[in-house]
């Protein structure tokens, strides 16, 4: 059976407008730019994240990390106007790579219209080749978001 | 295992160019343009097979289809300027839905730069619920692709 | 002399914070991507037209309208995550038609970004042929923004 | 009395298609994809430029420019999977910037959609302040098209 996300299973929530240029001919958002609402959740969350990492005195996470994989299944239409929000989190964490869950729900009614997720990978500034996450990075997607799966390599995913 | 794609796979190819506003502040090519390129895929697909139905004489297909779910995979970078090959094909229909399946390959260096597919379904336009796809749809694709895939309503997909 | 706009001269504000795909090969926000922030303000100046509107108890202004001009200077780049003021007002009124003035600047620094305007034409919704501004948008301007200029239709503009 | 420009003016067209996501909620494309497509006109005049440089035997260019100034005047709709000319000319050339000119046709009809006009600044890679543009570059942009005007420093422009 298919996991079922719930709003409930989220910590992390932003709201976005739709906007003209983003409804297509068909009158409805244009399947790409869930891609583009489900990055602003990604930037909002790891923005909150280093500023909580903050608070304890700690550095900004220095991460480099590459999208190398994302998805998103269609379940209702978006229109213009319509105040969306953005349900994200970081749903487990391997030894170089992490992944992003969200959901998107018209605000108005509650209504899912896409749920999406989205694989990064940590790669060395400099030889742009996968690199073991800070502990860091972990510890603190650990602090914020009781949920998230931490993957040993061996694990498939 | 999972299945490797292959160009030799594909018939159809449309050539793109990646214009300045798709690059994104790491002067790659934004992940959710792919979703983009690989519509001008879909497009220029049905186009051809539309014009090889009109050649039979019979009318435009007045399909009426919902995206219900898209995935890329990322494999490397695509720039500005470049030209990018994207290769569509059909790998299943089912009684109301069909994935399209794509490469999109570097033109100059025949590089893959990423893979994707979609899954899409067959609407009344009244109701807007899913509908039996017209045989002539699947006849036109089985005609134009040879290893398109016909799965019965049983098969998971 | 050109008439230099400042910020003091508006009385609408909106923030809006760059995302990744607005940012170009060289990494400040694409030229295109100014109009539609300045089409964001038009939007939340209308809207907020419309809710003053609605305390007095009229009904939404039913505008249908063409944008038939659209012009930018560009003054200073805008970049990733930078939080941009949008300020917006109608600078003048005419039969039919009426204009949009804009200032577009960084809210940490107050630096001028851009600058811009647009003239809108008020339609038949049926006819889609010029038609009079009804009165009631005039004078919800009017009470909104005390520089708004009416211009007679002999007026160049 | 305003000047009417014409594709007889031009030597240089591209042609693109409409995609669904440039098209608006109003079915029609977004006022703010103009600017795009008059960018597609400006690389390819350019690239049409250092391709003949290149058979003289000179080097590419090198400049590097800035967009001071765009606008656009809109006159007709483009819709979904229009093919649209783009038109493209250097309109002058003073010592340190020049103006594109573009009309933007529909392929079909030949209908006027919009017209428009961009001024580009050259400046100093190191320093991004202005500077003189290279007698190479005047000189291949009047073998190309003759009716380039040369504006001194003093003219207004």
């Amino acid at each position: 059976m298919k996991n079922i996300l719930s709003p409930a299973d989220f910590r992390h929530k932003v709201e976005i407008r739709v906007r003209t240029w983003e409804v297509d001919w068909e009158r409805v958002v244009h399947n790409s730019n869930f891609l583009r609402y489900m990055e602003i959740g990604r930037f909002e969350y790891k923005r909150n994240l280093e500023s909580s990492l903050n608070a304890c005195g700690s550095s900004p996470d220095g991460l480099k990390v590459f999208v190398v994989h994302n998805s998103v299944d269609y379940l209702a239409f978006a229109k213009f106007d319509d105040v969306l929000n953005i349900y994200t989190r970081i749903a487990w964490i391997k030894n170089s790579s992490f992944c992003f869950e969200h959901i998107i729900e018209q605000s108005a009614t509650g209504n899912m219209i896409a749920t999406g997720k989205g694989i990064l990978v940590n790669v060395n500034p400099l030889t742009n080749l996968p690199e073991k996450l800070h502990e860091k990075f972990s510890e603190s997607v650990i602090a914020y978001d009781k949920n998230v799966v931490l993957l040993s390599d061996k694990s498939k995913a």
